[in-house]
């Protein structure tokens, strides 16, 4: 059956994307020197196995963020035009000057044959409202499409829009200038959960309508990805329309317990992924991680962690986005990043389910369009374990695609260490 | 692509089942002669548009139900077996002598081709628990199997059972003598949502899966239809799995406020309908209603209510099930029953989805297998209005379904009266 | 038993307050003639009841408030002086001239022998954060002690204050600069109940503590009263300690569901007043209001409802706060102000307690000091009814307060309109 | 002022009770031994200080409880006479024979100057209702005033009883057993959150109205006394004028998480006590416990903690119900019942309030009737720290009630070892 029923949206993101994101390891003080190397970085080591977005997250328009403190300053100086609209500044990107904005950047990724994203806020900088500057391609000023009551619970840079055709005009204006620059992916935040209202953690939803249509109108394809979770399964029927990707979590990090409550979030959103739609795990905290938090280090998780990770997210089809500063990968690190077997998952797997999810493990099956099947078996608890599923692969090859044989006691069962992951393939 | 990835029960109810239940005009007071006449009705009027199941709903094993009031009698004494199996008693249903049961009439309605359903209540009855009988295939009794804290709160029969297979052999026992009745359908009551424990409505979930379980090893294919709703959008991942249908609403009724509501329950499952897999918007409340209820008269649906009903439920997929005696359908309601053109979006539509809703106004859009598309709009409001939706048929000749094309002012547009619906066929 | 526990701000309202707001009838647009006039009748014909409080509402530091749109401008430019306190404009206070600020106002009403208030919102001016004006008596300016997520729902002037030495300096500040004025009663809004954060509605709780010892600093005694409801009864305790009144309901108006669901939220306060503490109904929308809102009108309330108000008011003892403009009272209007039977209860009534509520009917009980009693039969159903209480006065003399024993079937029954209310002295 | 205003149910426990019961030390095993055992301790060596009350707790009827397992046994059978009402079995209560029931275990208790308490679940036995036996003093049956949907969480037995005449009869006929027996104190249970519905926790109130309309009746004062909790402090209003004490907490246990949560809890509740009406922090987790729960030693509280328990208790004024097996006392466990100044505050202080309550520390005051002060200060942080509260006692003399004077840095101020607490008296 041809895909006829396929939105605009859904052009991009056809299978979730895989890429990188500054967040992990350099905060609010990722610059032009780290957005370049991990490019040529992916495009030299990683590109091949399908890994192509490079995104440049939060605060990038504040001179100085990130100089005094980790956290984001009170009524932070943003760099502005003329418009309200936030410009990277020289300080942190050189190759901004003279009005180029990330549009250097971005013909450099896109050279390296990857594609280039940003981070964006919702909403327009209380800084251009209070001063009263005019919003682009309208005769209004920005106190005027602004929302004084719409505000982030957690970084206090912006005002929410109004749904009026001049707040649609600020965010025409602000997209037109990203398709300028060239970017493929933009991040907005504060906008999938904004826990601004009691019982309204979707309060923004209009403004991922407008957002959505500003896309359609820069006429650049650009991938829609909503943060920060949790998103709400009652609105799957409204990302599923305007948004290629949506957390489904808070901040992820390395940490056992944010990784063994993914398994009941993906629980709740499984069966939920399709073309150009696609729930969000949260980036990879893998690597080097916290540079920009002056606090660095190798990811926390254990080895056997590191490959649950990367077997969940691939047998739910997350996107995939590395967080840590790929060119401090060791060996053990690129190679989770580069297991074709496993990564298979993300563009050839279809109809996930989670076969059983206890306090101490849990299984997922999936098919390939191959016909040949996928079991994920997870040891939950902290003590290694026979785990096994009630499935039956019938005369089926087993392979573990782990390399780890080894601990298939069965065609449906294994014995794992604490925290770790199997992935079978039966063909 | 075959679907390799069907699930045993999804061998039945590969489209939304269509049926009728005996709930609405009979309440707990049905008996042999009222189902047999419906199913009569069916075959003769009904059967050629797909419509297939008669089904009796609650209270069937109590001799003696209805007599007295419309309400459930506390601590009413049912019809059992020696293993607290609930029987029907020949007071009600004459043929069930001599340990028949409800074969005989299940023979009957096959003979007519058509299929036949039983309502039960999840759970044990209490009379079996405290008269300590014991469980079939067991060394148990009734009283070791059942859960003194697991009641309904509406109807008091019941204790729900334990999961263990001690409790997995007395539902096995129900199911293996349903289908020695010939059942092709269980409507399983008070296990969708219990509403026992705060926060957690799905508290019986083990019961659904001991229910689907009993299900397949009685041999016989049936339908499971889960009971009352609302159903949590969050469990839609373990219900797409063990079940056929699930009540996404509370009981509904023929009242305007009830069926507004369900424009917004359509909403948030949007999208999760899938071979053996439909959310469920509850019986149709048209024609005569109330018998059994001491209330007997017609709905008190307007007759652009009575479409709006059959235009959501249809292009949504939601299973339909008429709730009127049908013998005393006019020839205005039949004729909502047997629309060949409307009926065509309950086995051959895909890609629902709401384009918009508002307070006043809400529109959903689908495709046909052969590539058409429809588009229903729907007045909310109580005054007529002018409705119309963001979409281009291009060049495709447009037809409205109920033979109303005068109220058409586009191809995407229409005059409608109030709480009226039309729908759009573009071919 | 000697008060010895009594708190400083226990000092004052040791009986509820009485006396007159500007909201009801002015909205945001109160000017000095309203004031003073409305001070002028208070001492004429109200004062010898107990009436004693003028108090300016919201908005008084806006200019233009009200010109255009009764409703508040997003972004309003208010009148600041050069520390960010906002200080009453001359275009609607003349006297305000040359930094007088409202002492000239306050110095005529306490001329009268009544007593002045002023409302404010917590926190400090957007306007003084963004434009960075200094702290009085710190080195540092205001975007330093302003918290960019601590706004109001409803009203977007202010930013909360950090709970900083900084952050009290400022609110030291503005109180000094009040009680320079003479200021003796402070409203202070978007504090009692914020609904800022979920499950969080007494999230300002740090800044009613700096508002109580900014009062305590500035050396001059002043009610503090809490806004907006409802507060929540298991921060009683706090409120209990630093409060003097606090709502316990969102904005009351003149319309009989809000009055009737007054009832519950007077049973969940149920005796939690005491000296210096005063759980509040809010204002009394008696006589003419929302003039302006545009929609001036005497209260819609029937007679019976307004004896419902007072009576419930009196007995559960609420502050009085007359809402109407007084110099457009007719004689009914004034001649529930000057019950001085029905009044006694605010001053002189202990114990209070509800006998019973259910939908149709309500009774409370309480105690004179002198030892008699009252009982108030509330009838909240839409038909006139006979009410009674199980209570037994003994063989004392019965009177009904508002003069109808007429309706008294009994010493403790009547039978009453509905919506209305008799209250029987038993002495 | 005389309180003329205390209602019947406030003649007893005008101040907090003080005894013992058997639940911590003998879950539902407790038997007459042991009641008498710990009923002569408490004559011969706590009396003097003011214990007073000896109290059987749960599944008394039980003839075996507590056999096989320490969890109650579902649909266990209860001893019962022939109306239903439960009867202590001579298998655990020798002296209960002839139909003696607890006279003479009340009998001999009443002799050694102390009062008897019994333990009793809310509503009827299921086992009357299922067996349709008679309700004494009406021509009705159990099953008739039985509530089929009101069941317990945690103990199957009961049914709750409608709110009817006939439902009364039945509480009627248990509480004039009771009262033929000599109980003074009954601690009914399931019944002050019953968390048998969402959003109502206290959704048996009309069966606390019905128990303590029965107690009355009775014509023998007894002491009403309702778990578990939480009670909902909304409800304050209700227990006011219903019962004596009701807990505040779910069941307390010698574990500091619980400890330190209580402060909260005692936070909520801080000023809601009075004559006759006592918030509850549920039994004192002290000495020799868990005999019963096949569990047995010596309490798992620190000594710190136990001062901590001690001093919340009686400066809160929550009732003292001793829950470790009295006669296994060690000294410092009487220590701790026998310290005069520290019980003295139970009976004579007044006004609690909480000063201050932060993570890791909490102040509390109060006054005595002489007019002298008391200052809790408690250490919550796991590091021995400095603690001090803003009070000033003026020239008063200060000295430590647990003897602790060493550990006073000032009149208000201390250095408390972690999870400790000092009691200062300012005299």
């Amino acid at each position: 059956m041809k895909d006829t029923y396929l939105l605009p949206k859904d052009l991009v993101a056809k299978t979730p994307p895989m890429g990188w994101n500054s967040w992990d390891c350099y905060a609010a003080t990722v610059n032009e020197e780290q957005l370049i190397g991990n490019a040529e970085y992916m495009a030299k080591y990683l590109k091949e196995y399908g890994w192509e977005y490079i995104v440049c997250d939060i605060q990038w328009s504040d001179p100085v963020a990130g100089s005094t403190d980790v956290t984001y300053i009170n009524f932070a100086k943003l760099n502005l035009d003329e418009y309200g609209r936030q410009i990277p500044p020289v300080e942190r990107f050189p190759s901004a000057a003279n009005g180029v904005g990330f549009r250097s950047i971005a013909d450099r990724i896109h050279e390296m044959g990857l594609k280039f994203g940003i981070h964006i806020m919702r909403g327009i900088p209380r800084q251009a409202v209070h001063a009263r500057l005019p919003v682009l391609g309208t005769n209004t000023t920005a106190d005027r499409i602004a929302d004084p009551f719409s505000v982030s619970r957690w970084n206090g840079d912006m005002y929410g829009v109004l749904n009026t055709p001049e707040g649609q005009a600020y965010y025409d204006s602000i997209f037109r200038l990203y398709a300028e620059w060239g970017v493929d992916f933009v991040k907005v935040d504060d906008i999938c959960n904004t826990n601004m209202y009691p019982h309204n953690p979707y309060s923004a939803a209009h403004e991922v309508e407008m957002i959505a249509r500003a896309i359609e109108r820069s006429g650049r394809p650009m991938v829609l990805s909503l943060s920060p979770g949790p998103a709400q399964i009652d609105k799957q029927w409204h990302l599923t329309q305007y948004a290629n990707m949506w957390r489904i979590t808070d901040d992820f990090w390395d940490d056992w317990r944010l990784l063994k409550e993914m398994f009941w979030r993906c629980e709740v959103w499984c069966g939920q992924g399709r073309e150009g739609c696609w729930p969000d795990c949260d980036m990879l905290p893998l690597g080097k991680l916290r540079i920009g938090f002056h606090d660095p280090g190798m990811t926390r998780f254990t080895k056997e962690e590191q490959r649950t990770v990367m077997t969940l997210w691939s047998i739910f089809r997350s996107p995939l986005i590395m967080g840590g500063e790929m060119r401090e990968n060791d060996d053990w690190t690129l190679s989770l990043l580069t297991n074709r077997d496993v990564l298979r998952l993300i563009g050839h797997s279809h109809h996930a389910r989670q076969l059983q999810r206890t306090d101490s493990a849990a299984a997922w099956h999936s098919y390939d369009e191959d016909g040949s099947e996928y079991l994920a078996l997870f040891n939950l608890s902290d003590e290694e374990q026979e785990i096994s599923a009630e499935i039956d692969f019938g005369g089926k090859a087993i392979r573990e695609l782990w390399g780890r044989d080894d601990l298939l006691t069965g065609a449906n069962s294994a014995r794992i260490p604490a925290h770790g992951a199997i992935l079978i393939h039966a063909k």
